[in-house]
């Protein structure tokens, strides 16, 4: 699969916003998980969870990029190489991110996992590690430990248990993120669930995106390798709130179960890399949801490109420009600014044709806006899902990408609360 | 000379900000200026400038690289290219861009330097045309037409007139923008003289930067086209206001006089280079200055780069965030936004021994954050004035970049001004 990430408008489109999924981690067979205060935030909120499966199962991991990914970052690097991706638990802290935290932050990320796997009865490698919140501050170790302990005891494979896991790794998220999926694979079924946390970073916390997925079906770790990829271009990857990437970025995809993902007749390990990635797309929706100050998410979608790898350059140059991103938030069908960036791309190399449509009206063609009705067009935009296409002449290449607008509230966010 | 984009220090920090310059391009000998007020805007403010040589002069632009590049950019190209840079005469409109204006757009464009070149006396070629303002409605050619005849009556050598000329290729600028310099060879002196509109993209304005600067010393047109890139990195190009560049983006340089750049004794012509790379650095600055909303300009100066490209890239990338720029407009010292975006540029290998200042305090070495005093970093961060400096270990490769800071007033122009 050559993972052309074209939106599936489906799942998009018809999706409520913000109610609560059917199902979380702990709806998968296999799984507990507790979320606990351990005291790392100073309000008091839970910010210690923990999740243990039953034996060791595969995993994959899709990390940030940035050069000053965070300790417990490393850590899962190492962990999953030396593994090879068999995981048993993974074990997540919120208030402080333990990035910037030099030697001390890479033996402390060791420690919560070294703890972890002693009380499972696991080889150290078999649990992951994964921290969000404020940077540049060492973790305060007493309370990590305590608050592992504490969970320990409350672990459970209750809905319950599940939501606590969640509540427990968010920072600044305005509302929890959850997301689910069946697929039927001849007479059983089998669940995808998956939590986040959001992407935006507020000061102090530099916030990051964590992102746990589980499926009931079977994987081996091998093919988790190879599918990630593919699910993150067209989730994670795919959303923009704010072009720069946290220290922390984690997500983390984990096959719980026995029932067979593959090998259980044609087809039916396609259903579930489909749902996998139907989970992770809306996941990655509800953080650009909820990017700071957001009032709409935004799927840009770029088509007739030279590649895929070119349209989705295109995309992040419109997303990343604060003058798109305030006309989104504005209403404005202001066609000369998103145009004009596709035009400063280096990966177009010829406009014409270009035909751009903001919520299915043509407001660009022929080199010219077209006479679009500007007050109908402002109407449409004011909705919680915005699409904007653009169309070049140029190939076959296609890509789509999430992004949430730019209004009064993101400035009051990121530019009052100094320290 | 490898154009090494380092920050002259003198000129950013001692140049009083908004007062005028004690010349404009009617300082120049040789050079006379209208504008006037020719009713493309509907406000009735001045709107058509016009420039012109005593004789044909060495002119030498550099002009937007967006696709979209409109009409009077691609006369101007094509009459440099034709008359091999000579240039008699240079009219601009404000209040139209005629950009996203099909081929009519260009016949408009070539009939306003037709009309001036038949007035003048000169071939076509020998003039050159800039619009700037909406984009995407033709122009108002019975009005332009108008405003040339009445620009030709006003013509004039006097200081007044040039300022006329300012003011008729303004959009929506808060401030006239000149900057003057002057340089003595041996016994004459030389002087170089530029103004400039700004940047910002205010709704319906996709607007632009014109700047066009001229000196009383003798180019070849050769010598100015291998000058100009060098010129234009350290100023225009080293502007970011909101990393969305316009379809009219236009520098010109007109060398005007007779007194002799080059040959007048060692070093007499880099002397006059200089004096047009501060002028250009000035008027970049004051674009900076005036971004939209801005409260001050923030030079990004990134050392021990592998390259003078990637320094340029990394700077580039940490002026584009949304979140440096509202940190900066909030006097937030937020050391993790600064470093964690260079961690995210691919022209980065390595962040080991990065070291980043703010006003000259050090705020993030070896690793971790410095114990520094964040509320003096944030009083020293109230300036008009602010630096950044990003210092890397690998290379010698550097470069600075002018941004403006991201505030309330940005969202308020560029989201509630709709249509």
């Amino acid at each position: 699969m050559s993972a052309s990430p074209m939106l599936d408008k489906r799942l998009i489109v018809s999706l409520p916003a913000l109610t609560p999924a059917p199902c979380t981690l702990t709806g998968i067979t296999g799984l507990r998980a507790a979320g606990v205060s351990a005291g790392i935030k100073a309000s008091g909120k839970p910010d210690l969870a923990l999740l243990v499966a039953d034996e060791p199962r595969s995993a994959g991991g899709i990390f940030t990029q940035n050069k000053f990914a965070a300790a417990p970052v490393q850590v899962c690097r190492e962990h999953l190489a030396k593994s090879k991706g068999l995981v048993r638990a993974i074990v997540v802290n919120s208030g402080n991110a333990n990035a910037c935290t030099g030697q001390q932050g890479w033996k402390d990320a060791r420690e919560m996992s070294r703890r972890v796997a002693e009380r499972v009865g696991c080889p150290l490698e078999q649990v992951l590690v994964a921290s969000t919140g404020v940077i540049g501050v060492k973790l305060p170790m007493d309370k990590v430990r305590a608050g592992i302990e504490q969970a320990f005891t409350q672990l459970s494979g209750e809905m319950e248990a599940g939501r606590r896991f969640l509540s427990a790794i968010q920072t600044t998220d305005a509302f929890p993120k959850e997301a689910c999926a069946q697929v039927r694979l001849g007479k059983s079924k089998v669940a995808v669930a998956g939590v986040c946390k959001g992407a935006g970073m507020i000061h102090p916390n530099l916030a990051t995106m964590l992102a746990f997925v589980a499926t009931e079906a079977a994987f081996t770790p091998a093919e988790l390798r190879r599918l990630l990829p593919q699910v993150a271009a067209q989730s994670f990857n795919a959303v923009h709130v704010d072009t720069h990437p946290s220290t922390n970025d984690t997500f983390l995809v984990l096959a719980a179960g026995k029932k067979a993902g593959r090998g259980q007749g044609a087809g039916s390990g396609k259903k579930v890399v489909e749902a996998i990635g139907n989970v992770a797309r809306r996941l990655a929706w509800l953080i650009a949801r909820d990017g700071e100050g957001a009032t709409k998410v935004t799927t840009i979608e770029v088509s007739g490109a030279r590649s895929d790898r070119a349209a989705q350059a295109i995309a992040a140059l419109v997303a990343s420009s604060a003058l798109v991103r305030t006309a989104l938030y504005g209403n404005d069908p202001n066609w000369g600014r998103f145009v004009s960036q596709v035009g400063n791309s280096p990966a177009v190399q010829s406009v014409q044709g270009l035909v751009c449509t903001l919520q299915g009206i043509t407001v660009f063609k022929n080199g010219e806006p077209t006479r679009f009705d500007r007050s109908a067009a402002g109407r449409a935009m004011k909705n919680e899902d915005v699409r904007l296409t653009l169309r070049l002449r140029e190939g076959r290449g296609q890509a789509f990408l999430m992004t949430s607008d730019l209004g009064y509230k993101y400035v009051e966010i990121n530019a009052e609360y100094t320290t």
